[in-house]
């Protein structure tokens, strides 16, 4: 383990010229088509609400993805390269690149498939179908969802002060916003089963409008004339934190009891 | 997705060729402090047991490590940049590059941590006092413990055939050796608890003696002097099989079934 992870404000361009030193291999890495995370899901469950990586460093790991900020201090999107914040009402405003992120997930998308969906389709008939368009269930994809919505249920979480709560305890203090008849997109990860424990299986997305004024993690939606661009990705980078809080936590296995209610708002 | 994963017999250099064409990243580059992996435990416990990786492909990933080998023929250790195969009857036979294999986990070795045990120590013991010296269970560490061994038994695993079974039931037919007073090496990981499906939470060791004539996947032993080594590390990086029994098989969530009766022996 390196004596200090050296993700420094100066980016991922810092460890590359580090480590390309005579006698060191190059830094990771990634492709187009690799999803990288910060931190794990278990972590975030119980309370390691502080990172140790920017927006800055996450970004040249992907231009797609979402995650939420330092003190769970709202649930964070990056669309085109670009990071957002959705705050507690469900206002948008962009974040600059120093500010930390204790979980995050991002990718470069690539549209790998389109389908487009002209019905009123809600939030878990979307998901059944664009199952059934996916070369296999193990892989990782990144899913975009652009278009009209004629209900999008959105909520946020207030900033947290230490000691920090678990994310359950977090989130019984959401906010829920509701919109209806909005322009947007949705920003979202399909997780294989196996990976329990350090993402969320299945779906997970966050939505912003189009004017980019509102939005959120999504609980529940109807769309009513989307295009579904899928993404999918056979390589995952997992970096962990080198922070105290992650260090010390106590990670059981498996799925972090209360993720289900977390996620689905319940 | 790739429409292939373009991991040919030239090595993972074909893929940074393809890759960094203008308008694309450059591939997937680890540094010394990355575990990598190919495929999952939950894949192999559902008898995916052909790969798309070669052990040429592997070695620009770590130096060190385990895994298996295409149709589950043998248990695979990497020590020095050299692959090894235990063989059922717990000879060792050095592999050659162009050998497949269906899951594999290497890094590149570094000494973060040396600690020596002089006093007869079994594995849970070892095990107990490794745990003892880690800045946190939530890294991955791959672990080399070298020195006396007053008993060590291993086991391994025979070839199978289509349509291959389950890891469990091809482990029934396992074959155990039991050495005494020997010198050599344990190669092996501790994976961080949320892991589950992934890989395996926990210790994993495999056995290759100094003359490197054998050896095996560790059920027990008894350290008489040994030193051990500790590379922490704070990245995971996971490459998913191209290959369509890895995309068929059903992988359910959480730890798979059978997974401790497997690695244990038990």
């Amino acid at each position: 383990m390196p004596k200090k992870l050296m993700l420094t404000s100066l980016g991922i361009l810092a460890i590359a010229v580090v480590l390309t030193a005579p006698g060191c291999m190059p830094a990771i890495r990634t492709d187009r088509d690799t999803v990288y995370q910060t931190s794990t899901i278990s972590a975030l469950m119980k309370g390691v609400f502080d990172g140790d990586m920017t927006l800055g460093e996450l970004r040249p790991y992907g231009d797609f993805g979402l995650g939420t900020f330092q003190a769970l201090d709202g649930e964070m999107l990056e669309l085109d390269g670009k990071f957002y914040r959705a705050n507690l009402d469900g206002s948008i405003m962009e974040v600059p690149d120093h500010t930390y992120t204790p979980f995050a997930v991002v990718t470069f998308f690539d549209n790998d498939m389109v389908v487009d969906l002209e019905q009123p389709t809600d939030l878990s008939q979307l998901q059944l179908h664009i199952d059934g368009k996916l070369v296999s269930p193990n892989y990782f994809y990144a899913v975009k969802v652009k278009g009209k919505f004629s209900s999008m249920k959105t909520r946020s979480v207030p900033v947290q002060v230490k000691p920090y709560p678990t994310l359950t305890d977090a989130v019984k203090n959401q906010q829920v916003t509701e919109l209806h008849d909005v322009e947007g997109t949705m920003i979202g990860f399909r997780c294989p089963p196996y990976v329990d424990g350090v993402n969320v299986p299945g779906y997970h997305f966050h939505f912003i409008d189009s004017a980019r004024k509102t939005g959120g993690h999504v609980l529940d939606c109807v769309a009513s004339g989307v295009r579904v661009t899928i993404d999918g990705t056979p390589s995952f980078v997992l970096g962990l934190q080198d922070t105290k809080g992650f260090q010390r936590v106590n990670l059981g296995a498996g799925q972090p009891e209360g993720l289900q209610q977390v996620e689905q708002g319940k």
